[in-house]
């Protein structure tokens, strides 16, 4: 066997390891029984570092090398999958040991303290931990910087997102900044001239809103012979290869929090379920990062199923499955409970319109962590002077404050943004798909998402990770990331005089 | 860190990917979405090829070897530990990489083709390949008896029931074959007078069977917060360290399988959540082997449950659950439901008198098999004939005949003894356990097993792997395994004059 095959191989092990601590993690979140959770730990920790070790051994330095020199005979997917092998080597071997060990029992501690803190609303009992962790995570950034020629931060955004970088982020989210203040008085303004929405009286039993979220589910083109649905305190996306397992929570006083979740995990699980069959133990069909990942959720559920075509289909879906009728559940007002908007404290129940001041909160202070500008002592001013700032709000204690998020309390710097660039290239990609399939409109209106799923299938799901994320959005949108048709977006779905009569 | 020291980390991270295994095995005969069996073999292949591995690498041998010359400076539980690891290791290498590959390929080639084969009752479908398996077996039973110093099918027993030898199990079976035609007639004629039993009758909803079998979990003093109750089509107990998950399957029409078999799973589970805590991942504490552990399983649902004391207790439950009464359901007749006696085809669905008899066939087919005696196109014919005569049917077709069974088909030969030895050490056992614990059956009668299952925490499960099955015993019972007290007490429940009137 050659050296590139010997690498196939390899990596074919990882990924088939990778998959087992992604069904584990699933179990973990949904089903394991409380007792098991040191063990759990143990199971998982052992498969990453097995995976650690192979990923980082001598010899497969040395396959890579010998693999590189003859790159030039390979196909052209086999070479962007050499070059995955080593970005995902140079991550690996980036960092020392004792900094991988240390990181992760630092994270883990502090995640696992963070969960009392934040119930007790107490987050001088988390900063020393989570100073210990933000040292730990400036020292990994600048030694995977020395390794990457990179900042710290890029270092950091680098493993989430190939490629992205801060001045990019700074540049796109400026606008956005620039733009936020006027765009949501105005967007209250509208509002507020409209009147209050109907309220939607529960109860909606848990039964119902899961057979309507299986419903959802294939109808966006879930395959359901390779995944599953569940229930979990915090929903996510998980599972393995061929096994994409999404959760969702059941409010029995409110539907929405559920079905609009169970489209936004759908968006995330069509994506992985569409990677190139080919390839797919290889680091090639992986999905391309999370920039990429999150548009996929969000063009399904903000761009898609927000908008009033869908709401219109939903309406009497959601009479019938309910068994309710009236003025109240009229699309109009079903609409108008979907795109409500309203500030607020908690980042994952933010609307559309609100949700990228969230996001521009926690970037712009991450950034100044590991810049070593803020030390985590500042942490509760910075956030509420920006709360009231943006969103003009009295962040009455951290529980509804900094410490509302698991991020950086385990060891995530750079992911934040993520949300938010997802969310322009989900605008981006949706009009691109629009112009595309001249259909696509209309069959979302019939609850049919063929032309939808068929364009992203081609032009996202497909490139696994042969592309950089703007050469992605460049072949399929004629651009690289760019936050102007999402702001497009913003304002045609709130602003426009369509905006309160439906188009 | 010393030689044994690192022995024992090496084999906790065996003990990780195994328990990864574990409840990735659950998932996949429990919840798992059709489509991702390809992916999900992939997985355990690689968790199972890399713990091979680290089991069989140079480096064990030389931990082995140094650790073996410092033994005497260990404690008593640590030289046991030794002894268990130098053991693993001998079964590992005592065959070459090639031989394991195609074993495993063969045994999955010839069990997948066996479903289709068994649903279509086509024996020569599948002769071939279950001859190619056989030819493996055998082959692996020469190279594991080479290093073992044993005979072709002792090495493979052992695997299953580490110590029992063929001669051992001869003799057990040789007192049982001899008494069993007269013990089956005279059971049969003792039910015949007695008249017909009234019938139990559905539906008996899945919900009701699930909440009733959590109930006797508790019961018998399963730990909810280490372990779950679900459902497959062939029960099982699996999982994982801390996690030990049962699974059951229900009949709208017939409670009793669900419910004895809760029973049944449960005391396999008692067996794996009692196990010693300080060596948790070690392979001191791991359950003996397969003789002790079904010895668990049949103590709960043979000795204990289908006791009359236990049904006695059980008929008010059952008469509330299901909203029942009338003189079905008084404990009288759900006794003799609970023990009655007819000959039939299927194994697992076999009563307790019965069983044996097809354990005895088995064994007698498999030694004849390995020992190159008996061919495997010679399988059907023998089958029949043995059917024929222990039980007195004819077996109209190979689905109810020889394809009933995996085991043969996965290549597992050496296991189906350990049935009934454990069947034996169960009523060892129990006589052991009611003499040392004078309450133990009034206990039981009202649903109260601490006392037994004190006794078996302490004499069984603490005992891990530290002694041989034959030395637990006879610290635990006066007696090495021995049949005798299984055939008394056969006939005292079912022959005795008490086996009427209850006692």
């Amino acid at each position: 066997m050659n050296a590139y095959a010997t690498l196939e191989h390899r990596f074919a092990r990882l990924s088939a390891l990778g998959d087992a601590g992604g069904i584990l993690g699933w179990d973990q979140q949904t089903i394991m029984p409380l007792g098991a959770a040191d063990r759990r730990a143990e199971q998982l920790a052992t498969l990453a570092v097995l995976s650690h070790e192979i990923l980082t051994a001598t010899e497969t330095a040395d396959l890579l090398g010998t693999a590189e020199q003859g790159a030039t005979q390979l196909a052209a997917w086999q070479q962007a999958n050499l070059r995955e092998m080593r970005r995902d080597f140079t991550h690996a071997t980036a960092l020392p040991p004792d900094l991988v060990e240390a990181r992760s029992k630092a994270a883990s501690a502090c995640e696992i303290a963070w969960r009392q803190a934040r119930a007790d609303a107490d987050f001088p009992a988390i900063a020393p931990l989570l100073a210990e962790v933000l040292t730990l995570e400036r020292e990994a950034g600048t030694a995977k910087g020395a390794a990457l020629g990179l900042s710290p931060y890029d270092a950091l955004l680098d493993g989430y997102d190939p490629g992205m970088r801060q001045s990019r982020i700074d540049t796109l989210f400026a606008d956005l900044r620039a733009e936020f203040p006027a765009l949501l008085a105005e967007v209250l303004d509208r509002q507020r001239a409209r009147g209050p929405i109907r309220p939607l009286d529960g109860p909606f039993p848990t039964a119902t809103q899961r057979a309507i979220g299986q419903r959802l589910m294939a109808m966006v083109g879930f395959d359901a012979t390779r995944g599953r649905l569940d229930v979990s305190t915090h929903p996510f996306c998980g599972g393995a290869t061929d096994d994409v397992r999404i959760t969702t929570r059941y409010d029995e006083d409110d539907f929405s929090v559920a079905l609009m979740g169970v489209l936004h995990e759908s968006g995330h699980a069509l994506y992985e379920q569409g990677r190139p069959r080919d390839w797919l133990s290889q680091p090639v069909s992986a999905a391309r990062g999370m920039t990429l990942h999150e548009s996929q959720s969000l063009i399904f559920e903000m761009q898609a199923c927000r908008g009033r075509a869908f709401v219109t289909h939903l309406a009497p879906m959601l009479r019938e499955a309910f068994g309710r009728s009236g003025p109240a559940w009229e699309a109009d007002n079903l609409y108008r409970a979907y795109t409500h908007v309203e500030p607020g404290f908690i980042r994952v129940d933010a609307d559309e319109v609100t949700y990228p001041a969230h996001i521009l909160l926690r970037y712009g202070m991450e950034t100044a962590l590991i810049a070593g500008d803020m030390k985590v002592a500042d942490i509760p001013g910075a956030w509420n002077d920006g709360m009231k700032q943006l969103l003009g709000l009295d962040v009455p204690n951290a529980r509804l404050g900094c410490l509302q998020d698991i991020h950086w309390h385990a060891g995530s710097f750079g992911y934040f943004p993520t949300y938010t660039l997802g969310a322009m290239a989900a605008a981006q990609l949706f009009a691109a798909a629009g112009a595309a399939e001249p259909g696509l409109m209309d069959a979302i209106g019939r609850g049919d998402f063929t032309p939808m799923l068929r364009w992203l299938r081609t032009n996202v799901h497909a490139k696994g990770s042969l592309l950089t994320t703007d050469e992605l959005l460049t072949e399929a949108t004629a651009a690289p990331l760019d936050g102007t048709l999402y702001r497009a977006h913003l304002r045609e779905r709130y602003l426009s005089p369509q905006a309160e009569d439906g188009r």
